[in-house]
Protein backbone atom coordinates (compact mmCIF):
# COMPACT_ATOMS: atom_id res chain seq x y z
CA UNK A 1 0.00 0.00 0.00
CA UNK A 2 1.50 3.76 -0.94
CA UNK A 3 2.53 5.18 2.46
CA UNK A 4 2.41 8.89 2.33
CA UNK A 5 4.41 11.04 4.28
CA UNK A 6 1.52 12.78 5.90
CA UNK A 7 -2.14 12.75 5.90
CA UNK A 8 -4.04 16.09 6.70
CA UNK A 9 -7.94 14.98 7.98
CA UNK A 10 -9.86 18.16 6.87
CA UNK A 11 -10.80 20.98 4.34
CA UNK A 12 -10.96 24.09 6.59
CA UNK A 13 -8.53 26.71 6.67
CA UNK A 14 -6.53 24.47 9.30
CA UNK A 15 -6.70 21.58 6.55
CA UNK A 16 -5.72 23.57 3.61
CA UNK A 17 -2.89 25.86 5.14
CA UNK A 18 -2.06 22.89 6.13
CA UNK A 19 -1.29 20.81 3.22
CA UNK A 20 0.04 24.08 0.95
CA UNK A 21 2.66 24.26 3.87
CA UNK A 22 3.59 20.51 3.53
CA UNK A 23 3.35 20.36 -0.10
CA UNK A 24 5.71 23.59 -0.15
CA UNK A 25 8.07 21.58 1.22
CA UNK A 26 7.94 18.54 -0.88
CA UNK A 27 5.94 15.81 1.19
CA UNK A 28 3.80 13.57 -0.38
CA UNK A 29 0.04 14.31 0.91
CA UNK A 30 -3.05 13.12 0.75
CA UNK A 31 -5.41 15.97 1.96
CA UNK A 32 -9.27 14.16 3.00
CA UNK A 33 -12.24 16.02 3.14
CA UNK A 34 -14.86 17.27 0.65
CA UNK A 35 -14.59 19.43 -2.29
CA UNK A 36 -17.01 22.37 -1.74
CA UNK A 37 -13.92 22.60 1.18
CA UNK A 38 -15.66 23.39 4.48
CA UNK A 39 -19.50 24.92 5.37
CA UNK A 40 -18.06 27.03 7.64
CA UNK A 41 -15.97 28.80 4.80
CA UNK A 42 -19.18 28.98 2.41
CA UNK A 43 -21.68 29.87 4.28
CA UNK A 44 -20.18 33.16 5.95
CA UNK A 45 -21.57 36.09 5.33
CA UNK A 46 -18.89 38.95 5.18
CA UNK A 47 -15.46 38.28 6.68
CA UNK A 48 -13.95 41.29 8.01
CA UNK A 49 -10.99 39.68 10.24
CA UNK A 50 -8.62 37.70 7.71
CA UNK A 51 -5.85 39.94 7.13
CA UNK A 52 -5.03 40.86 3.20
CA UNK A 53 -8.34 39.82 2.55
CA UNK A 54 -10.57 42.73 3.57
CA UNK A 55 -14.40 42.21 3.42
CA UNK A 56 -14.55 39.26 1.50
CA UNK A 57 -17.60 37.13 1.50
CA UNK A 58 -17.39 33.12 2.36
CA UNK A 59 -18.00 32.08 -1.48
CA UNK A 60 -14.83 34.51 -2.29
CA UNK A 61 -13.11 32.71 0.21
CA UNK A 62 -13.84 29.75 -0.53
CA UNK A 63 -12.91 30.83 -4.43
CA UNK A 64 -9.59 32.32 -2.93
CA UNK A 65 -8.62 29.14 -0.91
CA UNK A 66 -9.93 26.75 -4.44
CA UNK A 67 -7.51 29.10 -6.54
CA UNK A 68 -4.39 28.43 -4.12
CA UNK A 69 -5.03 24.52 -4.29
CA UNK A 70 -4.94 24.77 -7.93
CA UNK A 71 -1.75 26.92 -8.12
CA UNK A 72 -0.19 23.97 -5.65
CA UNK A 73 -1.56 21.42 -7.95
CA UNK A 74 -3.52 19.60 -4.77
CA UNK A 75 -6.11 17.76 -5.31
CA UNK A 76 -8.49 16.62 -1.97
CA UNK A 77 -9.81 12.91 -1.81
CA UNK A 78 -13.61 13.30 -1.08
CA UNK A 79 -13.53 10.23 1.66
CA UNK A 80 -14.69 10.57 5.07
CA UNK A 81 -11.76 9.26 7.93
CA UNK A 82 -13.89 6.42 10.04
CA UNK A 83 -10.55 5.98 12.37
CA UNK A 84 -7.25 6.37 12.60
CA UNK A 85 -4.94 4.11 13.84
CA UNK A 86 -1.63 4.47 15.44
CA UNK A 87 0.64 1.35 14.74
CA UNK A 88 4.00 2.28 15.37
CA UNK A 89 5.87 3.18 12.70
CA UNK A 90 2.64 4.48 10.67
CA UNK A 91 -0.75 5.63 10.87
CA UNK A 92 -3.77 3.38 9.58
CA UNK A 93 -6.46 5.60 8.22
CA UNK A 94 -10.07 3.85 7.46
CA UNK A 95 -12.12 5.47 4.89
CA UNK A 96 -15.45 4.47 3.45
CA UNK A 97 -14.46 1.54 1.97
CA UNK A 98 -10.76 2.40 1.20
CA UNK A 99 -7.58 2.09 3.68
CA UNK A 100 -4.69 4.46 3.47
CA UNK A 101 -1.24 4.54 5.48
CA UNK A 102 0.73 7.59 6.32
CA UNK A 103 4.27 8.46 8.90
CA UNK A 104 2.37 11.14 10.11
CA UNK A 105 -1.31 12.45 10.40
CA UNK A 106 -2.91 16.02 10.68
CA UNK A 107 -5.94 16.45 12.32
CA UNK A 108 -8.26 19.60 11.25
CA UNK A 109 -11.52 18.14 11.54
CA UNK A 110 -13.01 21.39 12.79
CA UNK A 111 -15.12 21.68 15.93
CA UNK A 112 -17.49 18.74 16.92
CA UNK A 113 -20.56 19.47 18.79
CA UNK A 114 -21.99 15.79 18.08
CA UNK A 115 -22.80 15.01 22.09
CA UNK A 116 -22.33 10.80 22.86
CA UNK A 117 -25.28 9.11 23.22
CA UNK A 118 -25.19 7.34 26.82
CA UNK A 119 -23.66 3.68 25.50
CA UNK A 120 -22.13 5.43 22.59
CA UNK A 121 -18.63 5.93 23.88
CA UNK A 122 -18.82 2.50 25.95
CA UNK A 123 -19.61 0.09 23.47
CA UNK A 124 -17.79 1.61 21.09
CA UNK A 125 -15.25 -1.57 19.02
CA UNK A 126 -18.43 -3.69 20.78
CA UNK A 127 -21.06 -3.28 18.35
CA UNK A 128 -21.18 0.48 18.19
CA UNK A 129 -19.09 1.75 15.10
CA UNK A 130 -19.43 4.82 12.15
CA UNK A 131 -18.64 3.37 9.44
CA UNK A 132 -21.20 1.10 7.86
CA UNK A 133 -19.23 0.08 4.73
CA UNK A 134 -16.52 -0.53 6.50
CA UNK A 135 -18.34 -3.10 9.19
CA UNK A 136 -21.27 -4.85 7.24
CA UNK A 137 -19.12 -7.95 6.23
CA UNK A 138 -19.20 -8.60 10.12
CA UNK A 139 -22.59 -8.17 10.26
CA UNK A 140 -23.91 -11.55 8.12
CA UNK A 141 -26.98 -13.19 9.56
CA UNK A 142 -26.99 -10.41 12.28
CA UNK A 143 -29.17 -7.15 13.13
CA UNK A 144 -27.99 -3.95 12.72
CA UNK A 145 -29.68 -0.02 13.48
CA UNK A 146 -28.16 2.88 11.49
CA UNK A 147 -29.13 6.62 12.49
CA UNK A 148 -28.18 8.78 9.66
CA UNK A 149 -27.55 12.15 10.26
CA UNK A 150 -27.73 12.94 6.62
CA UNK A 151 -29.75 11.50 3.96
CA UNK A 152 -26.79 10.28 2.05
CA UNK A 153 -26.55 7.70 4.78
CA UNK A 154 -28.93 5.62 3.19
CA UNK A 155 -27.04 4.67 1.08
CA UNK A 156 -25.44 2.89 3.81
CA UNK A 157 -27.83 1.53 5.18
CA UNK A 158 -29.09 -0.27 1.59
CA UNK A 159 -25.31 -1.83 1.59
CA UNK A 160 -25.51 -3.06 4.80
CA UNK A 161 -29.25 -4.76 4.20
CA UNK A 162 -27.50 -7.01 1.43
CA UNK A 163 -25.47 -8.57 4.16
CA UNK A 164 -27.35 -8.02 7.52
CA UNK A 165 -30.61 -9.83 8.40
CA UNK A 166 -32.42 -7.43 9.65
CA UNK A 167 -31.97 -3.36 9.56
CA UNK A 168 -33.62 -0.51 10.95
CA UNK A 169 -32.67 3.28 9.92
CA UNK A 170 -33.30 5.96 12.27
CA UNK A 171 -33.26 9.24 9.86
CA UNK A 172 -32.12 12.17 12.11
CA UNK A 173 -33.43 14.68 9.27
CA UNK A 174 -37.37 15.77 8.08
CA UNK A 175 -36.55 14.56 4.54
CA UNK A 176 -38.45 11.67 2.98
CA UNK A 177 -36.57 8.61 3.45
CA UNK A 178 -35.84 6.19 0.09
CA UNK A 179 -34.20 3.12 0.82
CA UNK A 180 -34.50 -0.43 -0.02
CA UNK A 181 -38.06 -2.62 1.19
CA UNK A 182 -36.13 -4.70 3.39
CA UNK A 183 -34.62 -1.83 5.73
CA UNK A 184 -36.92 -0.84 8.32
CA UNK A 185 -37.36 3.03 8.94
CA UNK A 186 -38.34 3.93 12.86
CA UNK A 187 -39.43 7.83 13.38
CA UNK A 188 -38.22 7.51 16.80
CA UNK A 189 -35.50 9.00 18.62
CA UNK A 190 -32.78 7.53 19.70
CA UNK A 191 -32.26 7.24 23.42
CA UNK A 192 -29.14 4.82 24.62
CA UNK A 193 -27.42 1.60 23.59
CA UNK A 194 -27.05 -0.90 26.57
CA UNK A 195 -26.02 -3.61 26.69
CA UNK A 196 -23.24 -6.02 28.75
CA UNK A 197 -20.33 -7.08 27.34
CA UNK A 198 -21.74 -6.04 23.65
CA UNK A 199 -24.30 -4.19 22.17
CA UNK A 200 -27.94 -5.61 23.13
CA UNK A 201 -30.07 -3.23 22.81
CA UNK A 202 -31.06 0.14 20.79
CA UNK A 203 -33.62 1.94 23.31
CA UNK A 204 -35.43 4.95 21.64
CA UNK A 205 -38.57 7.42 23.01
CA UNK A 206 -41.33 4.59 22.04
CA UNK A 207 -39.50 1.10 22.20
CA UNK A 208 -36.34 -0.77 22.77
CA UNK A 209 -34.73 -2.83 20.19
CA UNK A 210 -32.85 -5.94 20.16
CA UNK A 211 -29.73 -5.34 18.11
CA UNK A 212 -25.94 -7.04 17.34
CA UNK A 213 -24.78 -3.38 16.15
CA UNK A 214 -25.40 0.52 16.20
CA UNK A 215 -23.82 2.75 13.47
CA UNK A 216 -24.16 6.70 14.48
CA UNK A 217 -23.35 8.31 11.07
CA UNK A 218 -22.80 11.60 11.73
CA UNK A 219 -21.55 14.71 9.40
CA UNK A 220 -17.90 14.19 11.95
CA UNK A 221 -16.60 12.15 14.32
CA UNK A 222 -15.68 13.50 17.65
CA UNK A 223 -11.53 13.59 18.16
CA UNK A 224 -11.63 10.89 20.81
CA UNK A 225 -13.86 8.71 18.61
CA UNK A 226 -11.60 8.96 15.32
CA UNK A 227 -8.07 8.37 17.09
CA UNK A 228 -8.12 6.11 19.63
CA UNK A 229 -5.75 7.00 22.46
CA UNK A 230 -5.85 11.02 21.65
CA UNK A 231 -5.88 12.87 24.66
CA UNK A 232 -8.90 15.52 25.10
CA UNK A 233 -9.10 18.55 27.19
CA UNK A 234 -12.24 20.94 27.73
CA UNK A 235 -13.39 19.09 24.60
CA UNK A 236 -10.64 20.11 22.15
CA UNK A 237 -7.89 18.19 21.63
CA UNK A 238 -4.60 18.98 23.43
CA UNK A 239 -1.86 20.42 21.85
CA UNK A 240 1.29 21.89 22.58
CA UNK A 241 2.06 25.00 20.78
CA UNK A 242 3.79 23.01 18.31
CA UNK A 243 0.58 21.29 17.83
CA UNK A 244 1.74 18.08 18.88
CA UNK A 245 -1.08 15.56 20.49
CA UNK A 246 -0.06 13.21 22.94
CA UNK A 247 0.63 10.85 20.19
CA UNK A 248 4.07 10.95 18.51
CA UNK A 249 3.63 11.80 15.06
CA UNK A 250 -0.01 12.95 14.99
CA UNK A 251 -0.84 16.57 15.04
CA UNK A 252 -3.64 19.16 15.19
CA UNK A 253 -4.81 22.14 13.99
CA UNK A 254 -8.00 24.49 13.67
CA UNK A 255 -11.31 24.68 15.56
CA UNK A 256 -10.44 20.94 16.84
CA UNK A 257 -7.99 22.44 19.64
CA UNK A 258 -10.18 24.90 20.64
CA UNK A 259 -11.55 28.56 20.95
CA UNK A 260 -11.15 31.40 19.54
CA UNK A 261 -13.29 29.44 16.48
CA UNK A 262 -11.33 31.49 13.75
CA UNK A 263 -10.23 31.26 10.28
CA UNK A 264 -6.66 32.52 10.23
CA UNK A 265 -6.06 31.28 13.99
CA UNK A 266 -6.81 28.23 12.21
CA UNK A 267 -4.88 28.77 8.98
CA UNK A 268 -1.97 29.61 11.49
CA UNK A 269 -2.10 26.44 12.67
CA UNK A 270 -2.30 24.77 10.44
CA UNK A 271 1.11 26.11 8.87
CA UNK A 272 2.70 25.25 12.52
CA UNK A 273 1.13 21.75 12.49
CA UNK A 274 2.67 21.11 9.50
CA UNK A 275 6.04 22.48 9.84
CA UNK A 276 6.23 20.51 12.66
CA UNK A 277 5.46 17.09 11.10
CA UNK A 278 8.03 18.09 8.40
CA UNK A 279 10.33 18.11 11.04
CA UNK A 280 9.40 14.83 13.47
CA UNK A 281 9.78 12.79 9.83
CA UNK A 282 13.20 14.47 9.56
CA UNK A 283 14.18 13.26 12.54
CA UNK A 284 12.34 9.97 12.00
CA UNK A 285 14.82 9.58 9.24
CA UNK A 286 18.23 10.79 11.26
CA UNK A 287 17.90 8.26 13.87
CA UNK A 288 17.22 5.60 11.42
CA UNK A 289 19.99 6.08 9.86
CA UNK B 1 -3.65 61.34 29.47
CA UNK B 2 -5.46 59.32 26.99
CA UNK B 3 -6.22 55.30 28.28
CA UNK B 4 -6.43 53.34 25.16
CA UNK B 5 -7.92 49.78 25.95
CA UNK B 6 -4.98 48.00 23.45
CA UNK B 7 -1.61 49.37 22.96
CA UNK B 8 -0.15 47.17 19.53
CA UNK B 9 3.62 47.24 19.92
CA UNK B 10 4.97 46.10 16.12
CA UNK B 11 3.36 46.69 12.32
CA UNK B 12 3.79 43.17 11.00
CA UNK B 13 1.09 40.61 10.27
CA UNK B 14 0.69 40.21 13.54
CA UNK B 15 0.32 43.43 14.90
CA UNK B 16 -1.94 44.14 12.37
CA UNK B 17 -3.91 41.25 12.69
CA UNK B 18 -4.24 42.43 16.60
CA UNK B 19 -5.26 45.76 15.28
CA UNK B 20 -8.09 44.26 13.20
CA UNK B 21 -9.64 41.71 15.37
CA UNK B 22 -9.55 44.51 18.55
CA UNK B 23 -11.23 47.36 16.04
CA UNK B 24 -13.91 44.86 15.21
CA UNK B 25 -14.55 44.01 18.78
CA UNK B 26 -14.58 48.15 19.37
CA UNK B 27 -12.26 48.39 21.59
CA UNK B 28 -9.69 52.07 21.64
CA UNK B 29 -6.42 50.54 20.50
CA UNK B 30 -3.42 52.52 19.69
CA UNK B 31 -1.02 50.51 16.84
CA UNK B 32 2.53 51.66 17.26
CA UNK B 33 5.38 50.51 14.51
CA UNK B 34 5.90 52.03 10.98
CA UNK B 35 4.15 53.65 7.97
CA UNK B 36 6.02 51.11 5.83
CA UNK B 37 4.52 48.04 7.98
CA UNK B 38 7.55 45.78 8.37
CA UNK B 39 10.78 45.22 5.89
CA UNK B 40 9.84 41.53 6.75
CA UNK B 41 6.68 41.63 4.49
CA UNK B 42 8.10 44.28 1.82
CA UNK B 43 11.09 42.45 1.08
CA UNK B 44 10.07 38.92 0.63
CA UNK B 45 10.39 37.94 -2.69
CA UNK B 46 7.51 35.62 -3.54
CA UNK B 47 5.39 33.85 -0.66
CA UNK B 48 3.38 30.91 -1.21
CA UNK B 49 1.87 29.96 2.10
CA UNK B 50 -0.28 32.55 2.81
CA UNK B 51 -3.34 30.69 2.66
CA UNK B 52 -5.95 32.51 -0.16
CA UNK B 53 -3.23 34.97 -1.65
CA UNK B 54 -0.91 32.53 -3.80
CA UNK B 55 1.94 33.40 -5.02
CA UNK B 56 1.86 37.10 -4.07
CA UNK B 57 5.21 39.14 -4.01
CA UNK B 58 6.29 41.08 -0.58
CA UNK B 59 5.07 44.50 -2.18
CA UNK B 60 1.68 42.85 -3.24
CA UNK B 61 1.27 41.36 0.40
CA UNK B 62 2.15 44.97 1.88
CA UNK B 63 -0.42 46.36 -0.21
CA UNK B 64 -3.23 44.03 0.53
CA UNK B 65 -2.43 44.80 4.06
CA UNK B 66 -2.51 48.83 3.78
CA UNK B 67 -6.31 47.99 1.96
CA UNK B 68 -7.32 46.11 5.06
CA UNK B 69 -6.09 48.53 7.08
CA UNK B 70 -7.99 51.52 5.37
CA UNK B 71 -10.80 49.82 5.09
CA UNK B 72 -11.18 49.49 9.08
CA UNK B 73 -9.35 53.34 9.23
CA UNK B 74 -6.29 52.31 11.33
CA UNK B 75 -3.86 54.54 11.51
CA UNK B 76 -0.30 53.46 12.31
CA UNK B 77 1.55 55.88 14.99
CA UNK B 78 5.04 55.83 14.01
CA UNK B 79 7.02 56.00 16.83
CA UNK B 80 9.06 53.35 18.33
CA UNK B 81 8.29 51.89 22.05
CA UNK B 82 11.16 51.86 24.57
CA UNK B 83 9.89 50.92 27.52
CA UNK B 84 6.06 49.52 28.39
CA UNK B 85 5.88 49.77 32.35
CA UNK B 86 3.25 47.14 34.18
CA UNK B 87 1.81 49.99 36.86
CA UNK B 88 -0.83 47.50 38.45
CA UNK B 89 -4.32 49.05 36.89
CA UNK B 90 -2.59 50.18 33.46
CA UNK B 91 0.93 50.30 31.21
CA UNK B 92 2.89 53.04 30.78
CA UNK B 93 4.47 52.99 27.58
CA UNK B 94 7.23 55.40 26.56
CA UNK B 95 7.81 56.32 23.08
CA UNK B 96 10.30 58.70 21.96
CA UNK B 97 9.78 61.37 23.56
CA UNK B 98 5.87 60.64 24.16
CA UNK B 99 4.45 58.65 26.81
CA UNK B 100 1.11 56.79 26.49
CA UNK B 101 -1.04 54.59 28.77
CA UNK B 102 -3.12 51.45 27.88
CA UNK B 103 -5.07 49.16 29.77
CA UNK B 104 -3.61 46.25 27.84
CA UNK B 105 -0.33 45.55 25.81
CA UNK B 106 0.34 43.58 22.70
CA UNK B 107 3.71 42.71 21.75
CA UNK B 108 4.36 41.80 18.17
CA UNK B 109 7.48 43.18 17.62
CA UNK B 110 9.16 40.50 15.39
CA UNK B 111 12.27 38.19 16.04
CA UNK B 112 14.76 40.18 18.12
CA UNK B 113 18.37 39.76 16.76
CA UNK B 114 20.33 41.39 19.28
CA UNK B 115 22.74 40.14 21.20
CA UNK B 116 23.17 42.60 24.42
CA UNK B 117 26.72 43.83 25.20
CA UNK B 118 28.45 42.65 28.61
CA UNK B 119 27.13 44.60 30.76
CA UNK B 120 24.21 46.15 29.09
CA UNK B 121 21.50 44.12 30.75
CA UNK B 122 23.36 44.78 34.25
CA UNK B 123 23.11 48.25 34.10
CA UNK B 124 19.87 49.01 32.41
CA UNK B 125 18.68 51.71 33.82
CA UNK B 126 21.83 52.34 36.03
CA UNK B 127 23.36 54.34 32.97
CA UNK B 128 22.34 52.06 30.19
CA UNK B 129 19.09 53.25 27.87
CA UNK B 130 17.83 53.05 24.41
CA UNK B 131 16.01 56.08 24.24
CA UNK B 132 18.59 59.65 24.49
CA UNK B 133 15.39 61.50 23.98
CA UNK B 134 13.56 60.24 27.06
CA UNK B 135 16.97 60.66 28.92
CA UNK B 136 18.77 63.58 27.86
CA UNK B 137 17.13 66.24 30.27
CA UNK B 138 19.34 63.64 33.20
CA UNK B 139 22.43 64.33 31.35
CA UNK B 140 23.06 68.32 31.57
CA UNK B 141 26.84 68.39 33.02
CA UNK B 142 27.38 64.57 32.30
CA UNK B 143 28.73 62.42 29.71
CA UNK B 144 26.96 60.23 26.91
CA UNK B 145 28.04 57.44 24.51
CA UNK B 146 25.73 57.22 22.05
CA UNK B 147 25.51 53.98 19.80
CA UNK B 148 24.04 54.37 16.85
CA UNK B 149 22.75 51.41 14.70
CA UNK B 150 21.38 53.62 11.92
CA UNK B 151 21.78 56.72 10.30
CA UNK B 152 18.63 58.41 11.78
CA UNK B 153 20.14 58.07 15.53
CA UNK B 154 22.64 61.53 14.53
CA UNK B 155 19.50 63.21 15.45
CA UNK B 156 19.56 61.90 18.50
CA UNK B 157 23.32 62.74 19.29
CA UNK B 158 22.50 66.17 18.29
CA UNK B 159 19.68 66.60 20.67
CA UNK B 160 22.32 64.94 23.17
CA UNK B 161 24.74 67.57 22.68
CA UNK B 162 22.46 70.30 23.52
CA UNK B 163 22.55 68.98 27.40
CA UNK B 164 25.19 66.97 28.10
CA UNK B 165 28.80 68.11 28.55
CA UNK B 166 30.61 65.66 26.29
CA UNK B 167 28.78 63.41 23.65
CA UNK B 168 30.49 60.44 21.86
CA UNK B 169 28.78 58.70 18.60
CA UNK B 170 29.89 55.63 17.43
CA UNK B 171 28.36 54.61 14.01
CA UNK B 172 27.25 51.10 13.69
CA UNK B 173 26.94 51.49 9.90
CA UNK B 174 29.41 52.63 7.14
CA UNK B 175 28.04 55.50 6.02
CA UNK B 176 28.80 58.95 6.47
CA UNK B 177 28.27 60.68 9.74
CA UNK B 178 26.73 64.33 9.76
CA UNK B 179 26.80 65.49 13.34
CA UNK B 180 27.13 68.40 15.36
CA UNK B 181 30.82 69.34 15.71
CA UNK B 182 30.69 68.96 20.13
CA UNK B 183 29.92 65.60 18.69
CA UNK B 184 33.11 63.07 18.44
CA UNK B 185 32.78 60.77 16.36
CA UNK B 186 34.32 57.36 17.34
CA UNK B 187 34.98 54.70 14.56
CA UNK B 188 35.20 52.20 16.85
CA UNK B 189 34.29 49.13 17.99
CA UNK B 190 31.96 48.41 21.27
CA UNK B 191 33.03 45.71 23.83
CA UNK B 192 31.41 45.99 27.07
CA UNK B 193 29.97 48.43 29.51
CA UNK B 194 31.53 48.95 33.08
CA UNK B 195 31.03 50.66 36.08
CA UNK B 196 30.32 49.37 39.93
CA UNK B 197 27.06 50.63 41.37
CA UNK B 198 26.38 52.53 37.63
CA UNK B 199 27.84 53.18 34.34
CA UNK B 200 31.43 54.20 34.82
CA UNK B 201 32.91 53.23 31.63
CA UNK B 202 32.96 52.27 27.47
CA UNK B 203 35.25 49.80 26.36
CA UNK B 204 36.05 49.44 22.84
CA UNK B 205 38.40 48.07 20.65
CA UNK B 206 41.08 50.83 20.85
CA UNK B 207 40.41 52.93 24.22
CA UNK B 208 38.15 52.85 27.15
CA UNK B 209 35.74 55.94 28.39
CA UNK B 210 34.92 57.75 31.15
CA UNK B 211 30.94 58.59 30.77
CA UNK B 212 27.65 58.32 33.02
CA UNK B 213 25.14 56.71 30.03
CA UNK B 214 25.73 54.45 27.55
CA UNK B 215 22.87 54.88 24.87
CA UNK B 216 22.34 51.33 22.52
CA UNK B 217 19.87 53.09 19.63
CA UNK B 218 18.48 49.94 17.68
CA UNK B 219 15.95 48.78 15.49
CA UNK B 220 14.57 46.95 17.80
CA UNK B 221 14.38 46.52 21.66
CA UNK B 222 14.93 42.95 22.87
CA UNK B 223 11.59 42.02 25.03
CA UNK B 224 13.37 41.68 28.04
CA UNK B 225 14.75 45.15 27.52
CA UNK B 226 11.61 46.88 26.48
CA UNK B 227 9.24 45.27 29.08
CA UNK B 228 10.78 44.28 32.52
CA UNK B 229 10.07 41.44 34.49
CA UNK B 230 8.83 39.95 31.01
CA UNK B 231 9.25 35.93 31.18
CA UNK B 232 11.35 34.84 28.41
CA UNK B 233 11.97 31.20 27.51
CA UNK B 234 15.05 30.51 24.58
CA UNK B 235 15.39 33.99 23.87
CA UNK B 236 11.46 34.44 23.07
CA UNK B 237 8.41 35.55 25.17
CA UNK B 238 7.13 32.83 27.25
CA UNK B 239 3.41 32.50 26.25
CA UNK B 240 0.37 29.90 26.46
CA UNK B 241 -2.09 28.77 23.95
CA UNK B 242 -3.87 31.96 24.39
CA UNK B 243 -1.06 34.19 23.75
CA UNK B 244 -1.00 35.34 27.45
CA UNK B 245 2.49 36.11 29.22
CA UNK B 246 3.43 35.58 32.79
CA UNK B 247 2.23 39.85 33.14
CA UNK B 248 -1.70 39.85 33.20
CA UNK B 249 -3.01 42.31 30.78
CA UNK B 250 0.03 41.82 28.63
CA UNK B 251 -0.23 39.59 25.24
CA UNK B 252 2.48 38.53 23.25
CA UNK B 253 2.34 37.23 18.86
CA UNK B 254 4.18 36.59 16.45
CA UNK B 255 8.01 35.53 15.42
CA UNK B 256 8.53 37.42 19.13
CA UNK B 257 7.13 34.22 19.99
CA UNK B 258 9.19 32.00 18.65
CA UNK B 259 9.70 30.08 15.77
CA UNK B 260 8.09 29.04 12.91
CA UNK B 261 8.83 32.62 11.73
CA UNK B 262 5.50 32.48 9.14
CA UNK B 263 3.27 35.29 8.28
CA UNK B 264 0.11 33.02 9.04
CA UNK B 265 1.43 31.59 11.41
CA UNK B 266 2.06 35.31 13.11
CA UNK B 267 -1.36 36.57 12.04
CA UNK B 268 -3.15 34.15 13.24
CA UNK B 269 -1.63 34.41 16.54
CA UNK B 270 -2.14 38.41 16.76
CA UNK B 271 -5.93 37.44 16.57
CA UNK B 272 -5.92 34.65 19.50
CA UNK B 273 -3.87 37.73 21.32
CA UNK B 274 -6.60 40.41 20.87
CA UNK B 275 -9.62 38.15 21.55
CA UNK B 276 -7.54 37.41 24.87
CA UNK B 277 -6.83 41.43 25.49
CA UNK B 278 -10.69 41.85 24.71
CA UNK B 279 -11.67 38.87 27.39
CA UNK B 280 -9.66 40.06 30.13
CA UNK B 281 -10.62 43.88 29.52
CA UNK B 282 -14.09 42.34 30.22
CA UNK B 283 -12.96 40.32 33.07
CA UNK B 284 -11.68 43.57 34.71
CA UNK B 285 -15.06 45.46 33.91
CA UNK B 286 -17.05 42.89 35.26
CA UNK B 287 -14.53 42.22 38.20
CA UNK B 288 -14.99 46.23 39.57
CA UNK B 289 -18.51 46.04 39.57
C1 LIG C 1 -21.64 31.21 9.54
C2 LIG C 1 -20.23 31.30 10.06
C3 LIG C 1 -19.53 32.52 9.99
C4 LIG C 1 -18.22 32.65 10.46
N1 LIG C 1 -17.59 33.85 10.36
C5 LIG C 1 -16.28 33.96 10.74
C6 LIG C 1 -15.58 35.19 10.57
O1 LIG C 1 -16.11 36.19 10.09
N2 LIG C 1 -14.28 35.22 10.94
C7 LIG C 1 -13.63 34.13 11.45
O2 LIG C 1 -12.42 34.23 11.71
N3 LIG C 1 -14.27 32.96 11.64
C8 LIG C 1 -15.58 32.84 11.32
N4 LIG C 1 -16.23 31.63 11.50
C9 LIG C 1 -15.51 30.53 12.15
C10 LIG C 1 -14.71 29.72 11.12
O3 LIG C 1 -15.59 29.29 10.16
C11 LIG C 1 -14.00 28.52 11.76
O4 LIG C 1 -13.19 28.93 12.84
C12 LIG C 1 -13.08 27.82 10.73
O5 LIG C 1 -13.80 27.40 9.61
C13 LIG C 1 -12.39 26.62 11.37
O6 LIG C 1 -11.52 26.05 10.44
P1 LIG C 1 -11.06 24.53 10.56
O7 LIG C 1 -10.15 24.31 9.40
O8 LIG C 1 -10.52 24.27 11.91
O9 LIG C 1 -12.38 23.65 10.44
P2 LIG C 1 -13.64 23.64 9.45
O10 LIG C 1 -13.69 24.89 8.63
O11 LIG C 1 -14.80 23.32 10.30
O12 LIG C 1 -13.31 22.46 8.44
C14 LIG C 1 -13.23 21.13 8.87
C15 LIG C 1 -13.34 20.26 7.66
O13 LIG C 1 -12.97 18.93 7.97
C16 LIG C 1 -13.89 18.03 7.40
N5 LIG C 1 -13.86 16.80 8.21
C17 LIG C 1 -14.17 16.69 9.52
N6 LIG C 1 -14.02 15.42 9.93
C18 LIG C 1 -13.61 14.71 8.85
C19 LIG C 1 -13.29 13.33 8.66
N7 LIG C 1 -13.37 12.47 9.65
N8 LIG C 1 -12.90 12.94 7.41
C20 LIG C 1 -12.82 13.83 6.37
N9 LIG C 1 -13.11 15.15 6.53
C21 LIG C 1 -13.50 15.58 7.75
C22 LIG C 1 -15.21 18.76 7.46
O14 LIG C 1 -16.15 18.21 6.57
C23 LIG C 1 -14.74 20.17 7.08
O15 LIG C 1 -14.67 20.28 5.69
C24 LIG C 1 -17.56 31.51 11.04
C25 LIG C 1 -18.26 30.30 11.13
C26 LIG C 1 -19.57 30.18 10.66
C27 LIG C 1 -20.27 28.87 10.79
C1 LIG D 1 13.24 38.04 3.10
C2 LIG D 1 12.20 37.31 3.93
C3 LIG D 1 11.32 36.44 3.29
C4 LIG D 1 10.33 35.75 4.03
N1 LIG D 1 9.48 34.91 3.37
C5 LIG D 1 8.49 34.29 4.06
C6 LIG D 1 7.54 33.47 3.38
O1 LIG D 1 7.61 33.24 2.16
N2 LIG D 1 6.54 32.91 4.11
C7 LIG D 1 6.40 33.13 5.44
O2 LIG D 1 5.43 32.64 6.03
N3 LIG D 1 7.29 33.89 6.13
C8 LIG D 1 8.33 34.48 5.48
N4 LIG D 1 9.22 35.27 6.17
C9 LIG D 1 9.09 35.40 7.64
C10 LIG D 1 8.09 36.52 8.01
O3 LIG D 1 8.54 37.67 7.41
C11 LIG D 1 7.97 36.72 9.51
O4 LIG D 1 7.65 35.50 10.15
C12 LIG D 1 6.87 37.74 9.85
O5 LIG D 1 7.10 38.97 9.24
C13 LIG D 1 6.75 37.94 11.36
O6 LIG D 1 5.72 38.82 11.63
P1 LIG D 1 5.66 39.63 12.99
O7 LIG D 1 4.41 40.45 12.89
O8 LIG D 1 5.82 38.74 14.14
O9 LIG D 1 6.96 40.57 13.01
P2 LIG D 1 7.63 41.53 11.92
O10 LIG D 1 7.08 41.33 10.56
O11 LIG D 1 9.09 41.39 12.12
O12 LIG D 1 7.15 42.99 12.36
C14 LIG D 1 7.54 43.55 13.58
C15 LIG D 1 7.29 45.03 13.51
O13 LIG D 1 7.36 45.61 14.78
C16 LIG D 1 8.10 46.81 14.74
N5 LIG D 1 8.68 47.04 16.06
C17 LIG D 1 9.53 46.21 16.73
N6 LIG D 1 9.83 46.74 17.93
C18 LIG D 1 9.13 47.90 18.02
C19 LIG D 1 9.03 48.90 19.05
N7 LIG D 1 9.71 48.79 20.18
N8 LIG D 1 8.24 49.98 18.81
C20 LIG D 1 7.56 50.11 17.64
N9 LIG D 1 7.61 49.19 16.64
C21 LIG D 1 8.39 48.10 16.84
C22 LIG D 1 9.15 46.54 13.67
O14 LIG D 1 9.71 47.73 13.19
C23 LIG D 1 8.30 45.80 12.66
O15 LIG D 1 7.63 46.70 11.83
C24 LIG D 1 10.23 35.95 5.44
C25 LIG D 1 11.13 36.84 6.08
C26 LIG D 1 12.11 37.51 5.35
C27 LIG D 1 13.04 38.43 6.06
Amino acid sequence: MERYDIAIIGTGPAGLEAAITARIRNKKIILFGNKNLSLKVEKAHTIQNYLGLPDIGGEELKAAYEAHLKAMDIEITEDKINAVYAMGEYFALQGNGTNYEAQTVILATGVSTAKAYPGEEQFLGRGVSYCATCDAPLYRGKIAAIIGFSPKEEAEADFMAEMADKVYYIPMYEADVNVADSVEVLREKPVSVEGSLKVQELVTDRNRYDVDGVFFLRESVSPAQLVPGLKIEDNHIAVDRQMRTNLAGCFACGDAVGAPYQYIKSAGEGNVAALSAVAYLAEKKRLSK
